[in-house]
């Protein structure tokens, strides 16, 4: 199993760049599309825990568009093979810190998350 | 891409249990031993950022081992191929409901945690 094939990194780096001008935008389309299209698609947000692309893509649609800014550090993107990758890092929002974990397969549409977690520190953490 | 090839899943939910067992009862040489031994495993925990398992394995050297115990809902554990796999599962503490999720790959050695996220939901939400 290559760790880090050149190719297969710059696939996965551009598709995560691509969902997060689509999550601070809230380009919602774009942030479907780059979900996998199963009820086996999990993702847990800061404050909600999804099962199935339907709940998902339901809760970004509802979604309030304000506050989505954020920067990131520390973006960890390591890929297993050709058809596997992890994509961690840390993001800030004012007053905020947080985390986010997306595992990417490849599938015949391109490259899509099979699971995803958001979460934000603890505040006396994040401030400290 | 075969999804939930049922000996697969098998492995996979075997290597969860084993992890879980582990973590309950604080066992520290079974825990580090199910994670990828690579400076690219990545752990995000309920309160820390750990980069590599090296980092990963010197907190749980230093963890308390008190008020481990947890109960664990709505687990879905999916494998892709034959390689991969993702296990994602709520968990209650008393007064407290989190979540965690990982990135399992088949190695020479056996399957392996790659990345994991353990985030608690915010008090309000969790207790609402």
């Amino acid at each position: 199993m290559e760790i880090n094939r050149p190719d297969v990194l710059a696939e996965v780096t551009s598709a995560f760049n691509r969902y997060e001008a689509a999550l601070v935008n809230n380009d919602v389309a774009t942030l479907d599309a780059l979900f996998w299209d199963s009820p086996h698609t999990v993702r847990y947000g800061a404050t909600e825990n999804l099962y199935g692309y339907q709940a998902i893509a339901e809760f970004r649609a509802g979604r309030s568009p304000k506050n989505l800014a954020r920067t990131l550090q520390n973006t960890v993107i390591t890929t297993y093979g050709q058809d596997f990758a992890t994509a961690n890092t840390e993001f800030q929002r004012p007053g905020k810190q947080g985390r986010q974990t997306q595992t990417w397969m490849r599938t015949p549409l391109g490259w899509r998350v099979v699971s995803a977690h958001v979460s934000f520190l603890p505040d006396a953490i994040a401030k400290g």
